[in-house]
């Protein structure tokens, strides 16, 4: 007879923080897949990108927020959080990891400023499969409905087959009903950035301070971005790597410097 | 006759603050190479990663810590005062930009927790070809004199060619006299990680917190990374993307996923 399978421990963050609806949602979706443990942190963490805490020591605090689950708040980043919760929570590592739902896209150029995806990947170097999941939409209000159905098959997916020990995936999905959404596609990230402008105020003793704003611009024109797919009311799912190095650059490098 | 060429503008940052010798160094090394002017952190920003600010405003003032030099600090992470630097204080692009030299190794997997070279990609992101520069010794007192030889040279190699309008070299020095460094190597990031080992504490409530330790681990024993290049004496240089696709993964997903 077959060994019963144990429940997988689903390991969930954010970083909008524990009381964001999106991860309410994310962990209602999956709650069943697993053992859920929620670590996720104390305030909004939005563009921490992948910081660590050095300087200065980090706390944890049972919270209630999730019916029936285990759950911590922390002091520090996303990143922080997968950390803590693998040394001092869950004293193992997770089956999985899943971060978000997001506030927000997290499509193209930035899967680099996202504490939700930095959370991913950082369980990704840690050999934990993962996932960071976000919805275009910044609403407190959003409709998490469609969003929460999709989370739920791809976890499914990636539990059911051990592609890669460091998988991560960075899933977004459209703002829109589930009866609209076209279906999932895998994507590459888009080549887009942000124009910066910085708003410039004087405070009430004329001194200068500067508010980062920016418009969103897609320079790539293929169909097979993240950025296309959303448009197109796809859910996109863009593997991602954390391995930096520009093979290409390299070589082009080893060509041309004579040393 | 050829017209003659204008200097080039040097943008330099770092993350461990405006007033650490290894940015001073770095300014001293190639100042009569173009045009530098100074934006850095007003304080330490190490382990920053990619982060942004969004929740509140930043400032720049102005310093006298580099003579002769246009120099701001500001009150933003480094990637902060990249964005500032090129809309509020060039109010255009640098011909390069160059961010460090940061006190300790940012070699292997340390290349995405650090700020020193987060300011760098988002340069490139910006298109500004750039250049992060680390020292394997953590001491305020550190020895940059071979460090500032080599970045010089590395500098100037940048400059002479335009190889991608998207380069980013993450180069780190071994903590040697210059006589003892082999040369330069250009390598890809050796896959190695932190073990984390939280340290544990009560406060004088007796309540607990934790502090981030780690001991560094470098499961990878090819002789073409960077961890090996630095312990061999070689200065290492690892050109880095910020397209994160895991263009491996993403083949097998499609082969994987029915849908």
């Amino acid at each position: 007879m077959p060994k019963r399978k144990e429940k997988p421990i689903i390991l969930i963050t954010n970083d909008d923080g524990v009381t964001a609806p999106g991860i309410k949602n994310l962990v209602e979706a999956v709650k069943d897949l697993g053992k859920v443990v929620v670590v996720a942190p104390d305030k909004p963490q939005s563009g921490m990108g992948h910081a660590i805490t050095i300087g200065s020591p980090l706390r944890l605090n049972a919270v209630t927020y999730f019916e029936g689950i285990e759950a911590y708040s922390c002091t520090g980043t996303p990143v922080d959080c997968v950390k803590l919760a693998v040394d001092k929570v869950l004293h193992r590592k997770p089956d999985i990891c899943l971060s978000g739902i997001n506030h927000g896209a997290n499509h193209s150029i930035n899967v680099i400023y996202s504490g939700t995806m930095s959370a991913a990947v950082e369980a990704a170097i840690e050999s934990i499969p993962s996932i960071g999941f976000s919805l275009l939409d910044y609403s407190i209000e959003a409709d998490f409905s469609a969003a929460a159905v999709y989370a739920r098959k791809i976890t499914e997916l990636v539990l059911a087959k051990k592609l890669d020990k460091h998988l991560v995936l960075n899933v977004n999905f459209p703002a829109v009903p589930e009866d609209q959404i076209k279906g999932i596609k895998i994507c590459r990230q888009a080549y887009a950035k942000y124009q910066e402008d910085f708003l410039e105020r004087q405070d009430p003793h004329g001194r200068r301070y500067y508010w980062l704003t920016g418009e969103f611009m897609n320079f790539d024109k293929g169909r097979d971005t993240d950025v296309w797919a959303l448009q197109n009311n796809y859910v996109s799912v863009v593997p991602v790597q954390f391995d930096l190095t520009n093979y290409v650059l390299k070589s082009k490098l080893e060509k041309s410097w004579k040393h």
